[in-house]
């Protein structure tokens, strides 16, 4: 989790970074809003449909964590949460949520609005029609903040693309390419245009290798920083007691609140 | 709850009385449990089926409602829950839970096995096939222990039985008497042979007035006492106070555990 919020630019001098499981009021939470919540509102979430197909039936936690995760959001009163397009209708169940309990209980939640990323998602390097995903059992289809640059080389130039040569941007027609192009607009810090302009006369093999040199040039002092971070063990753990401490001021309150509010006390 | 804890001889001098609310570990042992619980178990469970129908789909709560009753046992390290037949399949769960924990994260709770009273299960006035429930909406239905003696005796007097004046005990064929048979030994404390027997002579009307003079009787200084507790509001908020710090001092080494086994610290 640390990792990525640097690779977002996040500060954790200036953010929070806790363990949700060091702080209780997650699930209490969440067990207020799952009486809150019908059982067929969340059977049509994506995750759940795509999780449960590959478990043959999933367990109770599976099924109900939207709801741990509109307690996650909800619990520090958020207005804003940066989210991929994936969890956009599990960002809407926490609206939802918090439109149910002010109507029930009394104006109290914000409805939290979604931040998208203006690179919405990032596809399969092995299957271009699904995301790019950290728990992809194919191990060449994912990009990881700690690979090394011989790693991603080797993943990207191995990419599935199409049989022709030329850099265009056309996500139906020609999804592979198409992904890394916007990949390298992503890493570059320009639009799709500028990129395609940009590799004009250039073959998707030699366009692979400046990609590559691009992702690797904008991961390096990430995974530098991790593996620096990951060096100081006791740093990082007074980091997440100090975090958890700070969720917790800011959590109880609120909680306490949601408690008198239902009638618990 | 202290009423029925009362009513079943449970001294709340040496029993730790608390609100499930007040102690949080619960909803979190709940969270953790649901996670090893597999969606289609808690399907066909009687209390879902029953309300599920009767509220219109349920809510998360209701379906997943057996986990926590799992988490409420277990928190304890329970070895025996005093339950209705109705809850049998509820303890069950628990049971499993238990078994399922222990398996995945190495030996720690106990099976709890079911204490069943030796009256099983009163039925309804209104309809012997049903049971009798503080829930029912037909009020005519149900014994309250705080019922004034004249309106167990009117209850009782317009319960449903049959067109036969003798009292014989048949819970198939003659259901509603069978079930005042079975009232009238429990709160005497015999058995239903020596009631029958006891009432060889008597029609269904002259039993009634019988069966609820006993009711009455047993009843009487549980209704007394329950004033008398509800008259020391300062008391009960002391004695729940109280019971809930003892609980919390139970439940916290306990899922301290749980939480170090299944890897959150």
């Amino acid at each position: 989790m640390a990792a990525s919020l640097l690779a977002c630019g996040i500060n954790p001098e200036t953010s929070i970074l806790f363990q949700q499981s060091q702080v209780n009021e997650h699930a209490e939470l969440s067990w207020i809003l799952g009486c809150l919540t019908s059982m067929p509102r969340l059977r049509h979430l994506p995750q759940w449909k795509m999780k449960s197909k590959q478990k043959n039936e999933g367990s109770v936690g599976l099924y109900t964590y939207p709801v741990l995760q509109a307690a996650d959001i909800l619990l520090y009163k958020s207005t804003h949460v940066p989210v991929g397009e994936d969890q956009v209708q599990h960002l809407e169940l926490a609206q939802d949520l918090a439109r149910i309990f002010n109507n029930t209980y009394g104006d109290f939640f914000p409805e939290p609005r979604a931040l998208l990323s203006s690179t919405r998602k990032v596809k399969s390097l092995r299957d271009p029609s699904s995301k790019m995903s950290k728990s992809d059992p194919q191990k060449m289809a994912t990009v990881n903040l700690t690979d090394s640059p011989d790693d991603i080389v080797l993943k990207i130039r191995r990419s599935v693309t199409d049989f022709t040569s030329e850099v265009t941007f056309d996500p139906e027609a020609r999804p592979g390419v198409s992904n890394l192009v916007l990949m390298h607009a992503a890493v570059v810090g320009c639009t799709v245009e500028e990129v395609v302009r940009w590799a004009k006369g250039l073959d998707t093999g030699k366009y692979k290798q400046l990609v590559a040199e691009a992702v690797v040039q904008r991961l390096t002092p990430i995974r530098e920083e991790i593996e620096r971070l990951r060096g100081d063990r006791g740093h990082l753990e007074r980091l997440l007691a100090h975090g958890a401490h700070r969720a917790r001021e800011l959590a109880a309150p609120v909680l306490k609140e949601v408690r008198h509010r239902v009638g618990f006390c």
